[in-house]
């Protein structure tokens, strides 16, 4: 009997998808993998026929979803372990609900693995937790795009993450302010999270518009609110704080992750 | 130099970890730890000496979490690498800001290693995806008790999940539904999400209450709106999907994972 397994590979460097994901991937025969996915997990599973299904980022694609689930079932249909390899998490802006309809409705054994998704990973490369002690009990993750290409945006959690919103920020920050963000909110626009060669600038609404030229041609998450400012001790002053050259990477800050903050 | 990497433990057992957090707690001295980490990940650095924080799930806590800071801050006094291991993601609801501002305050180096949020586990061990097409576009994440004690909900996004809740499950739901949702609205339960022992339980608004007892004692996240309803097929005639006995383990639905919905 066939099994699928739904995992997520995480958002970007190999070595961010789950040990469960990693030693699932060394049973596949067939891995149906997304274009976004790092090269790098094909070496979790040199025994497997990968297949790329070429999904990149937003679109439509509806047809080209009903084609991966057509490639789904026809592999579960020759392969016992076939392996649909999702970038960040299956369950978040993944159209898993679709996948496992066909899968479920074709009465096929399927299991989901979970990974990290984007705004973690944002949040990780850039130091800015998405909760924050009294200021930020509640986090919202939307895709700023519909599927009409309207751009939609709200102010209903303390920090809002959006995927997919890359090259419409300038019209994205004017719906956020149009929803009752003021302009001098901060916000954090990281592109390729989770990669070696992850981009960060920082912004206001009011200047939110420059990062699309920033992050060109590159997946990006927008975080906006409490959880796009940097943390700072408790005291500014702090002598310790103070003695950090701002080139001595503290905490993790690669250089190539905080270009100089527009 | 020292350098304290806070890493994501993910939600439940050792292998939801990322292969990066793995790697990088084999590299570590000291580990600091919460009580709800799986003690299977001890495998992973046998090496270091792990201690005990203490912190499980919701808790005031604040002169507790001053404790944990100090604890960092000695260890890296001491020790080349320290990990700070946190359930989850360290980005939410782990009080990373106010590790952070203690590490950054004193100058230490760190890093931040993302891991799997319990929203994203129940979601994928209950094979219900937090987004849908079409009706699913936005996710919202909370702790559904503030500091004070008192409860909060909202309806903000098409699903919301609510960590940290599971004894005041039945005041929830009427806060819910004084918040807009209908009675009917689905809501599922997912206790200890991410651990072979996970259990689920289905619900209305309305039922929401008898989760409470179902889940005692257990870390408890609660999923509220589109993401809270199983995925059906296309077609509920489909053979194939009429074909699953309910015992048949389909798409990895582990007997403990559906005790009988209420």
């Amino acid at each position: 009997m066939p099994i699928v397994y739904f995992i997520g590979a995480g958002p970007g460097s190999a070595d961010l998808i789950t040990v469960r994901g990693a030693r699932l991937l060394g049973q596949a025969q067939v891995v149906l993998f997304d274009a976004l996915a790092d090269p790098a997990l094909r070496d979790l599973a040199p025994q497997a026929q990968w297949v790329d299904v070429g999904k990149r980022g937003y679109t439509d694609g509806s047809a080209l979803q009903a084609n991966i689930n057509e490639l789904i079932l026809q592999h579960a249909a020759q392969a016992d372990v076939v392996v649909r390899l999702k970038g960040g998490d299956p369950s978040i802006f993944g159209r898993l609900d679709e996948e496992l309809q066909a899968v479920i409705g074709a009465g096929i054994a399927c299991e989901v693995v979970p990974g990290v998704t984007a705004a973690v990973a944002a949040a990780a490369g850039t130091l800015r937790p998405l909760t924050r002690r009294g200021s930020g009990r509640s986090v919202s993750l939307a895709t700023a795009m519909t599927r009409t290409g309207d751009l939609h945006a709200t102010r209903t959690a303390d920090t809002e993450i959006y995927y997919m919103a890359g090259k419409r920020l300038g019209e994205l920050a004017q719906r956020l302010i149009a929803a009752g963000w003021p302009g001098s909110t901060p916000a954090s626009a990281v592109s390729r999270a989770g990669w070696p060669d992850q981009q960060h600038s920082e912004h206001t609404l009011h200047t939110l518009g420059e990062a699309s030229a920033i992050h060109a041609g590159r997946p990006t998450v927008v975080v906006v609110g409490v959880g796009a400012s940097a943390v700072t001790p408790p005291s500014a002053a702090s002598p310790c704080a103070a003695s950090i050259p701002p080139d001595a990477r503290p905490c993790g800050d690669a250089p190539a992750s905080t270009p100089p903050a527009v």
